[in-house]
């Protein structure tokens, strides 16, 4: 079998058996396939398109490529959840420790900001001494005794994964579903969980900003997932705003902690219960999906929720006071209002140039190497279908550095349209669900 | 600009500027473009096509990658004949002589085998002592002595093409009409011609099987030499059985001398007359296509053809007396006949793996670095449409080593399909004209 009739047969949208994929997978991760073959195969895939037989089997190749932490001697279930990402989309901080401290286990392994959306373990580093970066021993450890971990990717999770998205990411083979399912489910899979909740985002501040591709990953990834034995089900929700108020690293944490101190926004703290109200329900400690949003509610309104956020922060070298007084985690130095040209009603929000514009301060990497500055980003004052009055603030950035203001207020005036009659009709919170 | 961003918007299907694509080939072929992107975006453009702007770029800054000859000196206009490859295809090495001898400049750049068909330079090195490494200052000195000159590709000529080439042929982009057009026409239009004839096959022995894709190259390829101020026509010529009796470097050789002197097979003398004669009329020196062949027959008739030959071989360091003595070329050491297992008609070969067969007996390459044994191949008795006895031999095969002898005659023998009764119909020498 040469490589070469492989990338020709899926260029001519032939089908490859399952020991056909995972030689490719296992070949490049080996050195033995290079580059050039593999980004060519990978734009035949992400035209030609998979079926499912095909991407299973890439998935489990890619899975398989790395180990695969066992937690079965942990005495409940362990769930997780995975978003596509977006802008304020912050959840992941609030629900992993309702669900923990409701009983099941939260092996969490997360990402860094990718273009406009922020990234969990960015958020996390803004707590003065947190170290995501435990080895998979400290990991389990941290998991066993407090029922939550959360931490970044592995050298031994999926290093396929790894290596492909590299090339994929300057290779022009980013934007396949296929390739996004394999991805990143192959790493989902490794974290040793029973059921999975994934948040697909959809709208202007996603990376799927039509609504049927949303839909289409979300079936193939719970697809995926369930032929590897998961529980899986997957939620298409909102992403044209801004999910809460407050936009950047530090200010999403002290947005978390307000939620799990039984307030923050409404939008927020509606889609944390309803994910965590899944987790609860797919791991079999609630009977139903509201019963968990009930459990999850009773984890904020007792206080456990925010103890068990204290215990995770101090378990991973962090410093568990930003939970009681927020002041402590990094602060901007300055702070300005963007207010509104006229007065009307807010049709829209391009929400992926308020993303870029929170990157723009600091709070965001151009390049790999860029050092994110904590403090730094937005508060905003108005949703979609607010009323404002001329020269009223529609957002307040807190920023370090006066070089890089004056673009990241252009991007964030320009964000908001304001119209004189209020839209017909308010984006849903949730799109659909697809159990 | 960024390469991603235009890998990107090929794979969309949008349209690239002639600036991007001239950016594209320049960088590859300067190393800026890593060998992983220009894979990607060869699969892109094979996938997602190219409009005929495009395709002009492509060609353009490919040429533009290396020199581009010049002999506006001479007194006559240049002329050439590009075949896109088949089995028995020898034509060059008759309308060559001919139309140098008729005064036309034949400045000719050619290739080596490729897969199963023969190439020029093989079949010119079985001639003992010819050398096809000249120099492009002794090129233009043969030329300028005797009207034509051959040799293969120098590194001056078009090195992007060289560079792409390699990379498609292990990276599953060969079989893409606009690539393929630009890879020959970049070469081509470096020559230094004022017209050019394509000679584009199709048939089970020829790279495009259907006539529409040869058809489509075709209008490719005459449509980009146009653009470029030449003078183009491409002919779609049968290629469902060897053109001639004879395959096999030196046995090609032969035969083209038995044209040359009046006799040979009446397919391979009625196509080179066919070929030369648009070339005489594109080149100004016969008044229809009709005249040019009546010039070129006449090249035939008065001997002229062959002494032209005998000059070229000479000036190119090659034993002349071979054009007389036929037995002075390379000779097998054994033949065998392959004969029917069955009386009947000829109603169809498959010609690809005649040419197959070929290449097992020694006389072309599996590697790159393979040495050819000039001397074997085999003489074809039989063509669509002969009546057979049982028995009766269907080619004498020329070979050297008896340990390939078996898988070549296998080959042969299954490549002839014989029935009761004659095919419906013989294919035509000439499917169409494109001018």
């Amino acid at each position: 079998m040469r490589i070469v009739d492989l990338i020709c047969r899926k260029r001519d949208g032939g089908e490859l058996t399952p020991e056909e994929v995972a030689a490719i997978v296992l070949g490049y991760t080996r050195d033995e396939i290079p580059d050039y073959q593999m980004s060519a195969w990978l734009m035949a895939v992400l035209l030609r398109g998979m079926n499912r037989r095909e991407l299973a089997a890439l998935t489990g190749a890619m899975l398989r490529s790395g180990e695969s932490l066992d937690f079965s001697d942990l005495p409940a279930p362990k769930v997780d959840k995975h978003s596509t990402g977006g802008v304020g989309d912050k959840t992941s901080l609030i629900l992993a420790p309702l669900v923990a401290a409701a009983g099941l286990y939260v092996p969490m392994i997360s990402g860094r900001g990718l273009g406009h959306s922020g990234g969990t373990l960015d958020k996390l580093e803004s707590i003065p001494g947190f170290n995501v970066n435990l080895t998979l021993a400290e990991f389990r450890r941290v998991l066993a005794q407090c029922h939550c971990g959360l931490i970044g990717q592995t050298p031994e999770i999926a290093p396929a994964d790894k290596k492909i998205y590299a090339l994929r990411d300057v290779s022009g083979t980013v934007e396949s579903p296929n390739l996004i399912c394999a991805s990143i489910m192959s790493k989902k899979l490794a974290e040793g969980i029973d059921a999975l909740v994934l948040d697909v985002k959809t709208g202007s501040g996603a990376f799927m900003k039509r609504e049927e591709d949303a839909a289409h990953l979300a079936g193939l990834m719970v697809e995926t997932g369930r032929q590897m034995g998961k529980k899986v089900v997957a939620l298409i929700t909102d992403m044209n705003q801004p999910l809460g108020r407050k936009v950047g690293n530090a200010l999403e944490i002290e947005e978390c902690v307000e939620v799990l101190r039984g307030g923050g926004p409404e939008d927020l703290r509606e889609l944390s219960l309803l994910l965590a109200g899944w987790m609860l329900y797919l791991g079999g400690q609630a009977a139903s999906v509201n019963a968990g949003k009930t459990l999850a509610a009773e984890m904020i309104a007792n206080g456990r929720g925010a103890g068990k956020f204290r215990e995770i922060i101090r378990l991973q070298g962090g410093d568990p006071g930003v939970v009681d007084d927020p002041k402590r985690l990094p602060q901007a130095k300055n702070r300005v209002d963007v207010t509104s040209a006229s007065a009307g009603f807010i049709t829209a929000v391009e929400c992926r140039q308020l993303g870029i514009a929170s990157c723009v301060l600091g709070g965001g990497r151009e390049k790999k190497e860029d050092r994110i500055d904590p403090a730094v980003g937005f508060v905003a004052h108005k949703r979609i279908g607010d009323q404002v009055e001329k020269s009223e603030p529609l957002c307040t950035i807190h920023y370090n550095s006066a070089a890089r203001l004056e673009e990241a207020r252009a991007l964030i005036e320009q964000s908001f349209s304001i119209a004189p009659q209020p839209p017909a009709k308010l984006p849903a919170l949730v799109h659909r669900v697809l159990e």
